[in-house]
């Protein structure tokens, strides 16, 4: 079995479920930690900054990790928009904080009105119509429109509640544009992942439980791929899909590093 | 020429545009009048009630008509839902005043929980997170998910806001189901002015601006059809369709009833 040098890892599924503790997701991180391998977990997720995400790891999951080791869509959209937008450019954003923090970080400058050069939409629990309209006038006027991701859903106590991909598909039919999309499955996350991690595509795998988010993520960008089944994918659907993951395994602890 | 005994008449774009006046929509409306054809102003706006479609026309158009002589989307609605629910079924309804008043006109009980027969989104100006969640939760948990109309945009002063289809496809993208959609140019508000009306097929013309919304809903309905080039729909565009209207002019005044 090839030796991978980094590993990128999914989180809620993979890791732990909501606010379940995988104990193998647990072992596979210190397995990790005491062979010195370095790894990422790189999360659809765009609400959350970086500190949130290592602070629950470290709290609710008994799994120590540092904010640097996290890799969000928030963070990936703002270094994908560095890469298309000069410095300091205006932007529209829909969004929540950990969205907002990330471009600010990155030192665009969050507009309230329609003269943008990019409209980002991300995952906003505090969407209203004036959001939406913002964001379809300037787009309308030539702004690029970037999504954070397509995750249809977010899992709640509540049930399946709406994802980004809800507000997205709203702004693209508003405006009869495709976004470019930043998250998993799509490529710009895997990119800014590998440049962040200063890698190549030979050296690293990614582990996730979703074959439609993480697993295509890997094949989408000729990066090798662990589908572990304690999360979205199942057997039976992994049996239908024509090109399948480099690895599968029922638990982490199945996995040799 | 055949002669029609009755009409479906578009608004915006056919008898007027926005706040201007067209002269030959209402001499056009006056020759019906006079003649003593019946017509009925069928359009997809939901949001209005027929007493204020009415005034609007009369105030500001010059054009004297009375609530009866409008059918909206959410009348539309109204009337499909006696169809398919028991008598006073519980709903929940995203949609502004003239779909709620429809709603409880013909009855039914308006939720504000997903313990529900059926949830209906049209244009809410009012849109927030709750509401695409209940709306969500309550078609993920069975209820059957009506939309009042598509349109994608609703033209303002400050450009093209977006209109229903936004907000119903960021529910259809949450919950992976597709709508009952009932105005034009689907079925269902066609079959609800024929029956209001007490007509056949072969007594009515369909007339409008948008050949994707009125004259395909005569297209799809076997009804035929008179476009005429004052609004929406361009020469261009319809020497590209596969199915023509009846009839075509360039202003109702070219029409002959």
């Amino acid at each position: 079995m090839k030796k991978y040098k980094a590993y990128f890892i999914d989180l809620d599924g993979t890791i732990y479920r909501g606010k379940t503790k995988y104990p193998s997701g647990k072992r596979f991180i210190d397995r990790l930690k005491k062979e010195n391998i370095p790894y990422l977990f790189v999360t659809n997720n765009s609400t959350k900054s970086p500190a949130d995400v290592a602070a629950n790891l470290t709290t609710n999951h008994d799994i120590t990790t540092t904010p640097d080791q996290i890799y969000t869509s928030a963070l990936a959209t703002a270094d994908y928009l560095i890469t298309i937008l000069p410095p300091h450019a205006k932007i529209y954003v829909i969004g929540e904080p950990g969205l907002c923090e990330a471009l600010l970080n990155a030192g665009f400058n969050l507009s309230s009105d329609t003269d943008v050069q990019a409209v980002i939409v991300g995952l906003d629990r505090d969407i209203n119509y004036e959001k939406l309209t913002v964001a379809t006038l300037a787009i309308n006027a030539g702004a690029k429109f970037i999504a954070t991701n397509r995750d249809t859903n977010l899992p709640t106590e509540r049930g399946m509640t709406p994802g980004a991909g809800a507000l997205i598909a709203a702004v693209q039919t508003a405006t009869q544009t495709t976004p470019i999309v930043i998250a998993k499955p799509e490529s710009p996350i895997m990119t800014g992942a590998l440049k962040r991690m200063n890698l190549q595509k030979l050296d690293v795998i990614m582990v996730g439980d979703n074959y439609n988010t993480d697993i295509l993520a890997g094949i989408n960008n000729d990066i090798d791929t662990l589908l572990v089944y304690s999360g979205v994918s199942t057997h039976e659907q992994i049996q239908n899909t024509s090109v399948k993951p480099t690895h599968e395994v029922e638990t982490l602890d199945d996995w040799q590093l």
